[in-house]
């Protein structure tokens, strides 16, 4: 091990979060990853490593759009275009079929709508369209009563966050979110790619296989045909077959590495971008970045408020989410009780914890088996808060 | 084992159910059983086997009642006669008493209202007389704040269900259900059984203790006077002990056997049939039967959409309710998420699958230790499921 | 062990406690306790023992407090000032910041209102002051969704409940306690405690460390800044550091210790009283004790009613709350479902259960470790219920 084999930028004070990242390269010659950390809106930590990143690599997120969804629906939030408390049906009439009338946009958008999948399934092009999609979801049936339990809409909440984008604002979410916040915030994190970035992207990795046999059978059966899972994953539809059942791994991976993926953009995992991109992206929603600040302390709180907890109907593990964030649980232990984020089934994560104004993002291009941030993104970020 | 320990109708494809279950009999002498399926609607399965059971045979199908009382709600709110979402009260004035005006019928029946008795208990004549016990029922405060948490309503949820058929009908649920689902659909499963057919109800034996002490334990703990258990099981009443505390064991078993219960027929556990009936019935639910449908599937994902899920006051332990009906779970894994069925103390289990189109019926003349769906029962479900 | 090491009365029939209690103090030189009972209204144990506690001893009872405030409620419902499901802000219009206008009477005091502490933690001065507090509370945005969830509000939940007494009644709770309560009841317990009756209070004692490690990590753990467990402990204010983390373990004591608490009386935990106080203020909620009994059976099923259950996001653990008090579950199961009462991190209780009419004190004056009712009290209330 001559060469140094991380690049990139740190700050006096955070030279052990360089030790810690260079030791865990050395350890798996397979590993490459990128982690970036604003704290109080600056830049603390900007590194990447491993063979297959480079400094202005890209990489499909998945689920952690959905905190960059969140982070729109904060910014309609902040310009009284969205009111949380307001039933759906008052931006979205068409929603109000099969009883789903009273649904608040709070209860919608924290996994209790039970919207999680549509009769029959949908494909890749209906994701990826979005109106027909939209469409169906309104005339749903929900797939338990909405507001007795949540369970993770992993796809479809992607779909009703945009919905409401553009019934408030007009245009799509990943309009919106070009407009009005990756350009003037200047961010390295795209819904809906441009063809101009395009060779940016390094594309996924399945997970290394075998893993452990327990792990699998449990995803297994927890995304199988007949169950909330399976509905949420689509695995209805052979043209989009989930992750997993097993085999075929692949498909999954597959998806994320279509363009047609990247330049739609879905906002429930259709995000591309970097550790950078995800670090400052938090760090513009809680802090002063370079002039920009997103939302106000207030529509941080009501975003990031916790507004459910127990047995995930669709996961069958505990979770809790916030408006389309992520909480800390003991999973996902990477912050204060005011923390906010996502994590992507890839193993990335991006979260903003106000108490200790750490902003936090981790990219990787293998995704970790099971799916989640992966330990050691959440390692180097308790590696900064040793160093703050 | 010269002898063909099986009899009955199995259709092509279907043959190692039988296989299965002559190898269950061949295990135990003591055992016997009946067993039924439907499969969109066609019976493909028709057995029975061991020395108490004949084709004609029918038992006391205990909680399996639940899930034809579950039936007959979903007749009511099919023909707009029942709104789930509408307050008890509305159909039932004097229920509104001690604080229960708004809760609804929908968590009535889905075991959250909390009126799992009545302070000092009711005799069994009570039970099988309906009106007064509805009375004080209507009277009752609730066990716990309704809506906060729900409990097995094990006895009072046929009282109370009953309450709202005749409150809306006019006709108590025995009648209806006899008037609208079993003589038109020709269903070998009474819920006030007429005397003509006493001579066919064999009667059933007390589970074979000693059980494991710990499961014993448990279930003293559980159902012990002071307890919600108790409270449910109506534990301080003399005249009719609960099951358990042990010794001693009997008394459960005895009301089980008492021809003033088949007569009257309560609709929480007094319902007698066999496996054929309770696989027909259900099969009526969601499939056309010899040109009879009870329900639109609009109303089958009504009355069996997921309602509660979580720790069960009553029963401590995790348990999943529909309207009435109960859902599948980690205990009880027996179809897909679309599954709504109920399972009774004495070992037997009906259940629908609109997913894959199964409707299934089990019954056993010997209560299994823990009560509930007999393993056995489940295990025959899931050889029919290979087969289809 | 010559000496008779308890001392005070015991009814006959009860004899079998005094011989637990000695054991008990036979086992451990330094144990010190007092214990009392009564039964359908009738004292029938008063015991104390150990070198640190006399027959007119009183300790600070920490949390056992809370169950006193919630006499303190019963009483203002019994008297029709107070509705539990009316929203709070229409008896404290202030409380409607934030999105609090709707939340009940009822949720607040079932630790769901999500007000565990306020943004910079707050000092003892404004704990045992109120107003300020008060105020800083009305103001205060939710910990998490109100509603979504319960926790406890370990300091919070008394200054919410004092500033409903003083909105309603006009006293502050000290004053209506002292008032309506401690002096026609003729009560050893005392919120608010006079110069007169400070030569009888016993200083309370740390628990003896090193207790076991994995408890002491597991508490540092809950209540460690950033957590929600340390916004409920306050752990932001180096003035009033919490308990945990360690070291230092002491502060919680020499708060406890500390003359202006008595004299305050912060109704979450400044309550000071024996054992014998504690019992008969239970007593006189649900019989008649020397002519005085304080609450209608309605009133006391209406407060004691369970409320919530499941995963307490401040404690970490399931919890189960009624109107401020706890009910029975499986950590402390010390009655029978229809039982109320408190306990106290420093291992006192007080309990009714109407169900029996037993009404239970228990105080002693070392802390146990992990805090809560001390096992032994609990022990010796089974006892007293094998001789009744």
């Amino acid at each position: 091990m001559e060469e140094q084999p991380s690049a990139g930028v740190i700050l006096p004070g955070f030279e052990r979060v360089r030790e810690r990242f260079e030791a865990l390269l050395a350890e798996d010659p397979e590993y490459s990853a990128a982690v970036a950390a604003y704290v109080d809106g600056e830049l603390v930590v900007d590194l990447w490593g491993g063979e297959r990143l480079h400094e202005r690599s890209i990489v499909t997120t998945f689920s952690c759009t959905k905190g960059v969804s969140g982070i729109c629906v904060g910014l309609l939030v902040e310009r009284g275009l969205l009111d949380l408390d307001e039933p759906v049906s008052r931006y979205w009439p068409e929603f109000a079929q099969h009883g789903k009338a009273a649904v608040t946009v709070r209860e919608l958008l924290s996994h209790q709508s039970g919207l999680i999948g549509v009769d029959g399934g949908f494909g890749v092009e209906e994701l990826l369209g979005h109106e027909r999609l939209a469409e169906r979801l309104a005339g749903q049936r929900p797939y338990w009563q909405p507001g007795a339990a949540h369970g993770y809409h992993a796809l479809t909440i992607g779909v009703l966050t945009d919905e409401l984008v553009r019934r408030t604002d007009g245009r799509s979410l990943a309009e919106f979110y070009t407009d009005e916040i990756r350009l003037p915030c200047d961010v390295d994190f795209f819904i809906g790619l441009p063809e101009s970035e395009d060779e940016r992207v390094v594309p996924l990795l399945a997970p290394e296989l075998p893993g452990d046999p327990a792990v699998l059978a449990l995803m297994e059966a927890t995304f199988a045909r007949g169950t909330l899972g399976g509905v949420a994953m689509n695995a209805e539809m052979a043209e989009f077959p989930p992750f997993p059942p097993f085999p075929p791994f692949p498909p999954l991976v597959e998806l994320a590495n279509m363009t047609a993926l990247h330049r739609a953009g879905p906002p429930a995992m259709g995000g591309v971008g970097n550790a950078r991109g995800l670090a400052r992206l938090y760090a513009c929603c809680v802090s002063d970045v370079a002039g920009k600040r997103l939302l106000s302390p207030e529509t941080v709180e009501a975003v990031s408020r916790l507004q459910v907890i127990g047995d995930d109907l669709v996961l069958g593990m505990p979770t809790r989410f916030a408006t389309l964030f992520q909480k800390p649980d003991e999973r996902l232990g990477y912050g204060s009780h005011r923390t906010f984020g996502h994590d992507g089934v890839g193993g990335g994560i991006g979260f903003a914890d106000p108490e200790d104004g750490l902003c936090f993002g981790y990219t990787t291009p293998r995704m970790p088996l099971p799916g989640g941030a992966d330990a050691r993104g959440l390692a180097l970020a308790a590696t900064i808060r040793e160093c703050m």
